[in-house]
């Protein structure tokens, strides 16, 4: 019997475990659900005691699931990206962890955000990175950075737990905002800003590499067959994009989930407007990703709120294929609570313009998945504009994926061909893809197609949505000083 | 017993008759309904048949329930206005009556209309006067308008039915948007422009004079007491504000029913995008309008379309009361099928900015209300800043004013008192004060403050609204272009 690793997936909702073999093979599968609280309306946290009991019943679980306890070698982790917790030395936290989607922090991000920040971190000023809610925190929770033994993030929290060793993967950490991303460590300079000292910090691990060997009674709890080594891991985006085959010229992953993600590989450091750039796979290149917070998440919502009583995605889906490409002249500009990728803007919100009449729910529907279409169209193009690298190809993964009518509307908006991976944990199986790799010496990327179905796009309704795409495109630009009045205003 | 008048007022949904004391106090009543088609999206027609069988049915149901047929001495009309219909010499139609709401010539809007056409007609170049939809008939049915041996509005073909002479009021005619408005006569300039012929339209009668005496058959099938005589009547809009007293300076009356309509008396012409120019009473004064085609058409639109299940007026407007003033942020740009005043723009259509995740139905719903609040405002600022006299005083019918959630809203955005008024049919009311002033001799504009009741704006609210009508006014402009190009795409 060959090797197997245990990956886990720590995502914002559960932590899910995976036994895998070398060929990708699952032969036990386990998951937990991880909670959130909303205190305040822009604010997400979650008690980070949850990650460890849920990683730790996600692995038992699959393990024992597997019945081949004994031939699983190694483990590695993937999870939600820029989450952070502060705890005492003994790894209690000193108050919950805050989420990537935590909102919270806009003064600072329009504070402290700047071009400078953007060219040493790679990240844009956004909501996402931990660096803006952190100097939040040294305002308006002084007590709680100085008192904190240490700042860490996921990987950190759950590497803590499962080796007693204080440290993280260099893919994981990056996303905090904290780091000099040419240097992959952590920038003196960012950490000023931020609040944070260098001590507080985890040791870096590059992706692939050990941790360190899990503690013996933390393995014997898990049901393993001893002390493996614990594989430095990644962030679940950059996990996904190897599991996808995107870290190759002109493929590119995309996440049609929640949120909406679309990353590409580069060998060389850059910034721009068009992506953030994150630590990639091997280290020392570069994954560079665009971001729409609200994907998924707004076809979810207006299903639910506006849907007219089609209450199931397949009703909802079935109205708006009968409305014509268009939407009868319905936009939709899906900035529902910031924009991201190319205007990092916290203040953008949500549009919907050209109403008549004649509208239904359907119609509004079928718009909100076109206009995530025609940011995903803009993310491209913008994107290839500044690496000058086209990309071919997309491989889609997430909920978005799994529906026949966004995925004909997302090929037929960008004209490219897009391929509906049918792989079910993909963050997973790129964690499983370090350890396996570090087991045997071989390439995490080294990654064939992967198993799916390829949605050709048709020229002729490219060129109606085209057309559409110019008149959408201007709708941010004509509207940002609207959503800053009404910030203001709020 | 003191003399009775019949007034009537044939709607765009009824004929509705009552019988009116001098006084005003109402003695029977009776209405029944007509039917609209809708053949093509933006097509809306009437068989004119109905308009006669309508208030033929209403006369005899409110003369009879008066159970005073003897007492009435004179009968009066008011209607839609802008409609029109052509027939032939025994008064058949030739074809389906084109109402004011129609929408189909809109290409002829955009060619003909013009500043000249403004200046002499009194009507900006827009969807309901007649004269683009005649225009319309010549290049695509011009056999009809060839044919035709009347081209008439609603009160002429009543009036022909009644007395047998082809014969309208001056104050009705002129909505048709064929006047030299200034001498109250048809303009050979824009007949030619209309492609109509002097000879197809009916005689003028000022307001309050009489038009003839009812053919004694028509009298006696109506169970009147003879042929007394039919008095020239007036369009509904400036008929009810003649009931509510709003000939007098600094009053507006204010219709907030399926369109928003508000308007002032002007002793002098005046043109302006601010309003449009009216025939007034007394003949030779002139009622200047606002407009706004989507009030509470938009408001049970949103309801039964997005209204999340809340299926009664009452439950939607208890939820939207909880939501706060500026329905965090929700802004509507309430041009569903056009804009009129000031922007007089057919191509123009709806927008929602501002959506977070947050929002509810409730939101979207008082975000409407607001919406059309603002419009007003924006109205009542540009109609003073062109007229110079100011407007201290509205009085509220038609069903938003009914609205104890809308009527508070709108007195808090535009700061001023709002009287809501009681009476019941107020266009018809004003048709019987035109009666009654014949009969007399009297002053039709003789009317002291409606019953009602008044609602004070609260300046509090005031300050938070004027500061979002100020991001309210930018979305037209901001939005012009794509609204533009949105058309050419469709």
């Amino acid at each position: 019997m060959s090797a197997l690793v245990v990956a886990v997936d720590c995502s914002t909702t559960a932590a899910k475990a995976v036994v895998v073999e070398a060929d990708g093979t699952v032969v036990g599968q386990a998951a937990h659900p991880i909670a959130t609280a909303t205190p305040h309306p822009a604010w997400h946290e979650q008690d980070p005691g949850e990650w460890w009991t849920a990683t730790r019943a996600a692995i038992a679980g699959a393990v024992a699931a597997s019945g081949r306890a004994a031939d699983v070698a190694a483990v590695c982790l993937t999870h939600q990206r820029e989450t952070f917790v502060c705890t005492d030395d003994a790894g209690n936290p000193l108050r919950p962890a805050i989420l990537w989607l935590d909102g919270r922090a806009h003064a600072e991000i329009a504070e402290l955000g700047s071009t400078q920040v953007h060219a040493l971190s790679g990240k844009p000023p956004d909501t996402t990175p931990a660096i803006y809610k952190l100097a939040w925190l040294a305002r308006h929770e002084p007590d709680v950075l100085a008192r904190a033994a240490r700042v860490g993030d996921v990987h950190a929290v759950l590497a803590h737990r499962l080796t007693g060793r204080w440290a993280t993967a260099t893919q994981s950490a990056d996303t905090l905002g904290l780091f000099d991303l040419r240097r992959l460590d952590w920038s003196p300079e960012l950490l000023a800003l931020a609040g944070v000292r260098a001590e507080q910090l985890p040791a870096l691990v590059p992706a692939g590499e050990e941790i360190a060997p899990l503690l013996p009674d933390v393995a014997a709890d898990l049901g393993l067959p001893g002390p493996v080594p614990l594989v430095a891991g990644i962030g679940d985006g950059q996990a996904a994009g190897l599991a996808l085959g995107a870290t190759r010229p002109g493929i590119a992953y995309l996440n049609l989930g929640t949120s909406m993600v679309m990353g590409v590989q580069s060998p060389q450091y850059a910034t721009d407007d068009a992506f953030r750039t994150l630590a990639g796979v091997p280290t020392g290149e570069y994954t560079l990703e665009t971001v729409l917070n609200a994907a998924a998440y707004l076809a979810t919502w207006t299903r639910e709120r506006f849907g007219g009583g089609r209450t199931t995605v397949a009703d909802m889906e079935a109205a708006a294929a009968q409305v014509a490409p268009g939407a009868e002249g319905l936009l939709v500009l899906p900035y529902w609570n910031a924009a991201q990728t190319p205007y990092w803007d916290p203040l953008a919100r949500g549009a919907v313009v050209g109403w008549h009449g004649r509208h239904t729910p359907a119609h509004l529907y079928r718009a909100v998945l076109e206009g995530v279409a025609f940011e995903l169209r803009l993310h491209l193009e913008r994107l290839e504009a500044a690496t000058g690298r086209p990309v071919e190809h997309l491989r889609a993964v997430g909920g978005g994926a799994r529906s026949e009518l966004w995925v004909r509307i997302v090929a037929d908006v960008v004209q490219r061909p897009v391929r509906v991976c049918s792989a079910g944990e993909v963050s997973a199986a790129g964690a499983a893809l370090l350890g396996h790799a570090f087991l045997t010496g071989g390439d995490p990327t080294a990654v064939g197609e992967p198993p799916g179905s390829e949605v050709a796009p048709d020229p002729a309704a490219g060129d109606a949505y085209a057309r559409l795409a110019g008149v959408h495109r201007r709708l941010y630009p004509q509207l940002r000083d609207v959503f800053a009045d009404l910030s203001a205003l709020a």
